[in-house]
């Protein structure tokens, strides 16, 4: 899973019925390019800033109530930053 | 999901049978390398210049209504670029 | 999906039974990193410095008449090099 | 598969039902790009400096009980470092 | 398919019950970035210095007699090295 901040939210009005419902967050990842921003769909209720876990490609269907297409989703919300060695 | 630009469309006349009927658009990401340019399928009529949601892998499956090689698929087209932290 | 030009052929005669019969091609992706050539199986009968559409991951599965150890694969010929802004 | 370095842990409280009871690792690639850091979940036991092999993407679901939507997790651990040319 | 030559080998003895029996492999890519070493399990016998085709995903179920939590399969052995224009 990629570990990543949220830092904004993406709009859509026109989009398949399926992705109706879920919240979209811009997702910078904390390892890596940060410049490698990805759209996550969500809904656990993760806010501007707070540091997620986001599964991608076709595993994300496990967390969902039914198929969506979604290639990265917000699976948990982390509760503080992991340190090295601990 | 990939946040990108419709910059172009692709012709191909000789495809696979359950490739024909959809749009085919070059797509370039707002986010990473700019270069990194893919190719989407597209059903809901996106046009140049638009900012779009694409769906990677066989993720995209579950926006279509029956199984096709599609790889990438434009799943919604974004009202207003996203600004980080709103 | 990729778009990438035919640049050479795979030879390999011990391979799993299920690859049997598929030209192996090697495709250099016209988009990011030229470097990063890959093999796609082909069906279509594109040939060398042909223009192609290649579609990877398990979505090349529903372009194949029986499942097949294949993650990239030749979904179309495009008839001309796309242009920006067309 | 990926062969990494354990160098943590993440902890997450409001999660994904199916993502309780596995313990999620920070792994450092030994090959590639070293800051490329991935969360695997991991149920084998592996500890902090050990070197693990992570399979990744929707193959994980073959070494788990139960579908969850996890992308990377710890299939083996590695006992010792691997030599080029042996 | 990556391409790639066989570097190594790596032994674990802690593994999943469904990795038991396969030979796993170091393969340095052919193309793009050669230190992007991945491993790559393999029951078709190749050796190391040898060249093979490996693929990737959840592709590589279909090479396989049961399901296995492998994202990377040697499926070839490649005759002689590929040649740009033939």
């Amino acid at each position: 899973m990629i570990l990543g901040t949220i830092k904004g939210t993406v709009v859509s009005t026109r989009k398949c019925s399926n992705l109706v419902g879920f919240k979209l967050l811009l997702v910078e990842p904390c390892y890596g390019n940060k410049k490698d921003i990805i759209v996550a769909a969500d809904s656990i209720g993760a806010g501007i800033g707070e540091l997620v876990l986001v599964t991608t490609d076709n595993t994300t269907q496990h967390a969902l109530d039914k198929p969506a297409p979604i290639d990265a989703y917000v699976v948990g919300i982390v509760d503080f930053p992991p340190q090295e060695g601990k």
